[in-house]
């Protein structure tokens, strides 16, 4: 990751100054808008910048199902294998069939079937479905000549691939399959088994850490007292995650002390592609997890033009530069910014091009935003024949809207209103509509 | 499972008859059609009546994620878990604030804000957000009272729940929260977490043990021989299998020796929910396995009136009648066979219902059909705008033709003619879109 190793000093000049020990910093940021904000585009192709894709690996097949190719794809083998008789008669060489003046050509010399490549000239008594020799170019059906003292004498002729089920016929050795930036489906890899394929190279499923952290966050059960809060952010991300097809560890240290979350985060380094912190919702919970990053590795701080989730750090941790996102406090803060940038990043370490696809649906109720920022309102899809329809969740509980909502409706920096009946933007957030 | 154990003997008459030995049988079938053909509707709740949902058992909620609730689960707590002031004042009984002739009582006295239960007539003294204790119900401001004597002299009254930040305000103890049947998303588990739940009942995803067998096939590598085929169809439906929730083990024998595919089959029953059977396309493939089939358990073979996919096998195999499905040997024919039998199979396993779930496309092209037969066509659905489109995809390559493919073209028993523009029913065979 070359932004962070000091440039090399290439010309005579420069390498006689002393070389200046600079600190290892993040890239230039993109520039603020008039507001001191970030737009969301500018901050998901910043992070996406800082983030490569790991390094692909072998897989067998079903391993490797779901998962994004890393190479080009062609047959390993012809579909059929071999050339093969469709009629009884002679395997023959088509050229051999006429003279240089176009005539018949002489009797043609019977040869054993089993012959390693049929001779110039020879013929090989072949029934229907026989493997003709190599050099067999066609099938002399037996009625097109006439056999003498171990010859064939020549009635009719034919041409190159006539009576023959050529090799490769359905699939030829070299076609292209599959190419890199495919997604491995259970089609895909019905064709590469049948084309000889047991084995592909894909990028493997990111390894994504979740650490919890915040003093008064305890675990689920059925005794929380004054003061605690349920972790719930935790538990939802890490269920994001796995939807967004990364193979999850959770980890919850539930302090402020920086000991404690250093630890917990320098412990993980070691197996994570990508670190996402979650926390409760207080100043406190999220500024000592900003603290210790700005000590371990290179952070962005930034306030992005978006609503939920203004509040956005992102930082490369510890030796190896490892990714960390740190989501916001407040639960739908945070799963509104696991979507915007967390999930970007996941796809992105997975080799997808990891852009927001929206669909379109129609308000069924007129929304509000504010010119300037993105706001991700949650909403509720509901398909009426082939259209979908969106309406607005609101609950007073954050965790019941989140629960009761299946998309973010998005309302861009340009919106400002949005009537009943128009179409807006929507991510879904269920795989499966 | 009732349908292949013997009835009862209920009524005297009967019981004296000599008892006679049945053989064990499938239930009745549903009635053929005209032309000796079951429909796919008849045919696929025949099935799922032969099929029971797997047993539910508790799962952690990260465990559990995407997979069917079995159970309908209610807040453990009161989130905030106890009530508090929102104001500097008194803890008090706000019925302790009036006589019984609605005058405003006399002075209440001063107790300690640990008392185990407020006292009738007592008032604690309470800060912002400390905790009231039990039977308080409301907060009188400190500006509503003098002091004289440890006692508080009222100037004004309050009502119940007056300056009180309640307990379960923002969820309440018992509220249901997820009901039997749901899918556990990610939001799901974030609202189950923050209610104080760490566990669920959920069924297990189901097993599928794909045991492949004919003796032409070879594994899929670059060597294939005259007379072999690289086994496709086994792969292929293994991921789809993944791809509908399934555990997935693939068996291959690659036989069509009796004792082989016999001891393939009975050394998978002990961990299989389902046995899906793939083979060759030769007919001696699929007839061993029959075979093998109604020897060890209670087989349903039926002509189905679909294309492609007409011939099916079901059964319910072995002492513990694991449910056995065979998939016809031709790629196409196996592939549409799954996504119509066995995929709802494995949903029904899940305790999903398992319908399937068609949306609509307009036909990009003309297409046809026959009447009185369900047509599974290969289609590529496309969007434009919000609007789905459908093309047929036909290739000479089977194989090439379904890794075209992201969709079935469902043209049902009455249509015979689809004309370009007009919509049609698909069932799109990738979870995400």
């Amino acid at each position: 990751m070359a932004w962070f190793t000091r440039k090399k000093q290439d010309d005579g000049v420069a390498a006689v100054e002393a070389p200046v020990e600079e600190e290892p910093r993040l890239p230039e940021p993109p520039q603020l808008d008039a507001s001191g904000l970030r737009s969301v585009a500018d901050h998901l192709a910043y992070l996406q910048s800082l983030v490569e894709p790991l390094r692909p690996f072998g897989m067998s097949l079903l391993e490797a199902w779901d998962q994004v190719m890393c190479e080009d794809i062609d047959s390993m083998i012809n579909v059929p294998p071999n050339s093969t008789a469709k009629i009884a008669g002679y395997a023959v060489r088509a050229a051999d069939l006429v003279d240089d003046e176009g005539h018949l050509a002489p009797p043609l010399e019977i040869v054993d079937l089993d012959v390693e490549r049929l001779p110039v000239g020879g013929a090989a008594t072949v029934a229907p479905g026989d493997v003709l020799p190599r050099g067999a170019t066609a099938v002399l059906p037996a009625t097109f000549g006439t056999v003498e003292d171990g010859r064939v004498r020549l009635i009719e002729r034919v041409s190159d691939g006539e009576y023959v089920r050529a090799a490769g016929e359905h699939l030829r050795f070299g076609t292209r399959l599959l190419s890199e930036g495919d997604v491995l489906d259970d089609r895909g890899i019905g064709l590469l088994a049948s084309a000889g394929i047991d084995k592909v190279m894909v990028r493997p499923r990111p390894r994504v850490v979740v650490v919890s952290s915040g003093e008064h966050l305890v675990e689920p059960g059925p005794s929380v007292q004054h003061g605690e809060v349920s972790d719930a952010n935790s538990y939802m991300v890490a269920a994001a995650a796995k939807a967004a097809g990364a193979t999850v560890f959770r980890v919850a240290v539930h302090s402020n002390e920086p000991d404690a979350i250093r630890e917990a985060i320098t412990d993980q380094l070691i197996r994570a592609d990508l670190v996402i912190s979650t926390t409760g919702g207080r100043r406190e919970d999220y500024e000592a997890v900003v603290d210790v990053m700005s000590e371990l590795g290179l952070v962005d701080s930034v306030n992005v033009a978006m609503s939920p989730g203004r509040t956005q750090t992102f930082g490369l941790i510890g030796e190896d530069r490892v990714p960390m996102l740190m989501l916001p406090g407040n639960p739908v803060s945070a799963y509104v910014s696991f979507h915007a940038f967390a999930r970007p990043l996941i796809r992105a370490l997975m080799g997808v091009r990891a852009e927001h696809r929206p669909v379109r649906a129609i308000a069924a109720q007129g929304m509000r935003s504010h010119r300037g920022q993105l706001h991700l309102l949650r909403g509720r899809v509901t398909m009426e024949g082939s259209i979908r329809h969106v309406t607005q969740v609101s609950e007073p509980y954050a965790l019941a809207e989140l629960a009761g909502a299946n998309a973010l409706i998005v309302l861009d920096e340009h919106s400002e209103v949005v009537n009943a009946g128009e179409a807006v933007k929507v991510w879904l957030l269920d795989e499966d509509e």
